[in-house]
């Protein structure tokens, strides 16, 4: 398997993924967006082929505490591999927009600024393993308070990243917030702390602009 | 979890590896060398703790080409970190010698020089993620015509590493053969063509004019 091929914008399908806290309603409309479009590819992360669906079980299964950082990120990033090569490439491939629930951004935050101050490596396995970017990111801003009242409610088998509590949701909102800036060519922060309607009319009006 | 921690020489235990094509008897002479010192702790990869033994099963069971050269790379890797965080450096710090079968060395010639030309990624990865290298590696040198029918007559569940054939084996010796010149502060190479006795008695030869 060669390297991730530079892609020539315009040739190619799009590359679209959702970021945000959990509770921000970033995967009910990473769904609309998808479902808006004939040609789209909905997936998500951790998981979206079916060996990355096994590495996210061995991951997000059991006890938690016993990966440490390093090892944790070097799954997902072998997870995110699996998912690169047999879902997201292939459809761009085929001229697709692919949308995505959470991608790379979500360990540099996740990974990188809260689980062991990991930002430099994730950033040096993403080059090395992946390189791959997304053409497009909408990070789902939200109020903290509000994202995990929204996320505790929901039942959930992934309640590991919802139970690190309110702090925790503010740091990685400040970091969506960092990253957005940070990668300011391809992010826009969209208010997420509106109904649903008018928040998708926002993100269809940003994608239509570009 | 930090960086590995540089090990200041002679104030921790050692730690020594052995590699080699299958069936150069490596195992054998791991185990040997091992059960001659008391404090010495017998570990081998893939696997040694017990999320590297969970991450080996999916590399190894299943259909050996769900994974890509890179995928199955990032696993062994995340395999690798565990073993050392769990198991091998652990022992060092109680001052004891690690005695290993087949370690980064291994996934350098068979990731590295035989399943897609990923040697500098192997490098860099192993840089980046491990860090660690061992104080001695004894390269078990075989005539692989010799070996293949010892690593098939062997009834082995990680039979797809022997089933690669002569050829790839001969490739495999020859990767090595180089390593141990490339690494040549650490490397000693060991003529395992002869009977068990006598290769076990050069090793604890030479181990003890280190």
């Amino acid at each position: 398997m060669a390297e991730p091929e530079p892609r020539a914008p315009g040739e190619r399908g799009r590359f679209i993924t959702f970021e945000g806290i959990d509770g921000s309603g970033k995967s009910t409309q990473a769904r609309r967006l998808a479902a808006s479009m004939p040609d789209a590819l909905l997936t998500r992360e951790p998981g979206g082929s079916a060996g990355a669906e096994e590495i996210r079980e061995l991951v997000l299964t059991g006890d938690p505490g016993r990966w440490s950082p390093e090892t944790e990120l070097l799954l997902f990033t072998a997870a995110r591999r699996d998912h690169l090569e047999k879902t997201i490439r292939p459809a761009l491939a085929d001229g697709r927009t692919v949308v995505c629930d959470r991608f790379a951004d979500s360990t540099r935050i996740y990974q990188g600024a809260t689980r062991g101050n990991l930002r430099a490596k994730v950033d040096q396995l993403h080059a090395l393993m992946i390189g791959t970017e997304p053409d497009l990111t909408f990070i789902i801003d939200m109020d903290p308070a509000t994202a995990l009242a929204r996320g505790i409610a929901r039942p959930d088998a992934e309640s590991r990243f919802e139970e690190f509590g309110l702090d925790l949701q503010t740091r990685v909102r400040e970091g969506f917030l960092e990253l957005a800036e940070q990668f300011s060519d391809r992010c826009i922060v969209i208010d997420g702390g509106r109904d649903e309607d008018s928040v998708a009319e926002d993100i269809a009006a940003r994608l239509a602009s570009r």
